[in-house]
């Protein structure tokens, strides 16, 4: 493999097509180890990944904590609770402090936009942004394009529909540029109050209703809906939400025949997402789960071990 | 050895004498492994134990832990505070979202009677339940058996009584099946508010105040109180269970002079147990923690390992 | 390297001389491994290091877990939330029972002084003191010393500055000693309310203004003010304090010209410390951070391995 071009991986936003594929390709034959009995590599032995996890998560934080052992690297986590934060330490402390003891790659998850961004460069270690407040969640766009191509063959050409909360959703986001630079057409679709400016000027075709961002899809990404929002005045309620923007049998009809379904999880059963639809066959759901393992591995592979692992 | 023919375990109901003696059998062997000065041999390396725990338990999981890491098991412990059931996933979506990044075995602790064996099936990964509710906490049995084998030599034959509030107690209810299937008789003793319908259809001896289930013992298990019950309807307050149903040397002496004392602790000292006795030369309590890591060790082998072992 | 004479590490005071230096020459050889692309060596495999955390720490444990995965032995954490202390357990039954689990080293977190001590010789485990509420911080002065003999060459004949909150410091007791019997001056300096008795007792000279104790010095080590004390009656506010004890850089033109600036973190920028100093050339406080993973590598190393590290 020629030498990937990032130090650091902070969003998809300006990755090339080329480095996009470099990862997901990596992340097939990483998914490879994730089946065998013995799932474990050398890969990364001693080699040191710290997950700073600012704002909670638990299934980011597992999947990368899985992903770096399995390749033998030390996972140690570090999460917002009990840290000095709270002691008002400021990240950039917080972070040259993880950094002294000589990570690796520190993982960052933060509530800010920009946070991973303003380390990268200012730490020893490689950064990764795994979901920097409504900015980016790069990894997350990673695993969605992986299972979209193993799904649809290829992502140049296909259609995809995301539908929901555009405006607070990183996920949206991350994906919009990664699937642009791929080739695929994106459109987005929420209420007109969950809509953001600047989509357009991202690639993504916007609509204020789900059917017609639907009609034709190859993919369907429907976005979690965060029930704290709801009642206020960007939000109906959730009955309300789930009728007009609510994933069901009727409106996925709309789509094509061998579209697939994705969600970021978790999943508001009923609201965003019927359930018979979520564990009907066309949701790729637990799918996009098992990849992010493997384009986690990707990406500590290509920031941590490229030289070791030749 | 012969196949295990269990793919999961859930619980010590309806489990066979043999297979729990292939439980113990194993866990003597580990326990020798934990006394070596290099405590940790490679049986599961490759394989992934994730503790999820979705109530909180600290010397349970620890125990897994310990387990998991001496057999070369990469262990991932998630924990319910922080984790996305907050978010309103339901356990069954957290599980399989958990099942979809390949772990062998997902140890379960959670507050519904009944979770362990939901989950059991429905995902690919082996299921062990570290205790679900009032319902069963198997691998505490599985160390009080392995506890009482090793003083007394065998199981069969002994008059087990188990003392306190039975009526919330898993641990209760898995030794109950634990040892009435290894042949030993089993009197458990309460306040008739903290006992429950149906222990005379487990197979044992119910009484009312505790004199008479200790009178000839060979084995005294003193069950934590809860000091959150205390104060209800069900429990008078602590210094009148003490008096009517803690374990003194006056009360031990009704037992027979070689009894052990055994508590899954944490104890509350003075409360259901006299220190002098916690601490005295017939208390097993540390010894049961120990063997706490072995069995915990055997159950992850024989759920995880067994092909790759030999 | 003779046999290091002590089985647990539970405070700098009493420690001599020798013990010190055969830590920090032990913590130098150390420091060089996480300056390695494989930031990793078997010596501790299969010890079990417990980081038992009762008092919320992110940074010390993360240092901890990170040495004892750096020299291959298993790490794991226990802290104080979700713990069984809250279910009313004594320390002492919580320590005894994680021994049982046969762990080689315990490293206690405690709020109260003297808990490891305590511990010390009651468990099987050996005890190293992480911090025990205002009585002794170990590790702490240890990275201190190694961070200091590092800048001057040696520590015998240097004078050393610490100011601040004296009084809630075991930073500052541990390092008293230490310094002391490595030879070095040590100068405290604090308001009046946040002094100690004793300290003269300990070796220290004793200010109550800042200037006098900067004067001169080779090594100015700024404490941590905790914000939650502000405002009582020990504490003016903390625009006051800054005024009259915070280090800038017109109070740093009073210390040697190649005086060092060190703080154990984590910094309050502009109450102890000016940010221009606190990122300035003269401020070694990231590299404290590093030699702290080394000192407690160490630290494991003595403790737990000696032998099998042969």
């Amino acid at each position: 493999m020629s030498a990937f071009p990032h130090r650091h991986l902070l969003g998809t936003e300006g990755l090339a097509a080329t480095d996009l594929l470099t990862i997901l390709d990596l992340g097939e034959r990483f998914l490879e180890i994730n089946e065998r009995p013995i799932k474990k590599v050398p890969t990364l032995r001693g080699k040191t990944v710290v997950n700073l996890f600012l704002e909670p998560s638990t299934r980011t934080r597992t999947s990368f904590e899985i992903a770096a052992k399995r390749l033998s690297a030390d996972a140690v986590n570090i999460s917002g609770s009990g840290s000095s934060t709270i002691k008002g330490e400021t990240l950039m402390d917080t972070a040259k402090n993880v950094d002294a003891m000589a990570p690796d790659v520190v993982v960052l998850r933060h509530a800010q936009a920009g946070a991973a961004t303003m380390l990268a460069g200012r730490i020893g270690a490689a950064v990764v942004n795994a979901g920097d407040g409504a900015h980016e969640h790069l990894t997350q766009a990673l695993l969605d394009c992986s299972t979209i191509r193993a799904h649809k063959g290829a992502i140049a050409g296909l259609c995809v529909a995301i539908c929901g909360d555009i405006r607070h959703s990183r996920v949206a986001r991350s994906n919009i540029w990664a699937l642009r630079a791929l080739g695929a057409e994106v459109r987005v679709a929420g209420p007109r109050t969950l809509l953001a400016p600047g989509l357009a000027e991202m690639g993504a075709v916007v609509h204020d209703r789900i059917e017609p961002a639907l009609e034709g899809a190859d993919v369907v990404m429907m976005l979690r809906i965060q029930k704290e929002r709801m009642g206020t005045s960007l939000f109906p309620n959730t009955r309300e939400y789930s009728r007009y923007f609510g994933l069901n049998a009727r409106r996925l009809g709309l789509a094509k025949k061998d579209a697939i379904v994705m969600h970021p999880g978790p999943i508001n059963r009923g609201v965003e997402l019927d359930p018979a639809i979520a564990d009907g066959p066309r949701a790729v759901i637990l799918d996009q789960v098992s990849r992010g393992v493997a384009v986690r591995m990707a990406v500590l592979y290509l920031l941590a071990g490229g030289e070791t692992a030749e």
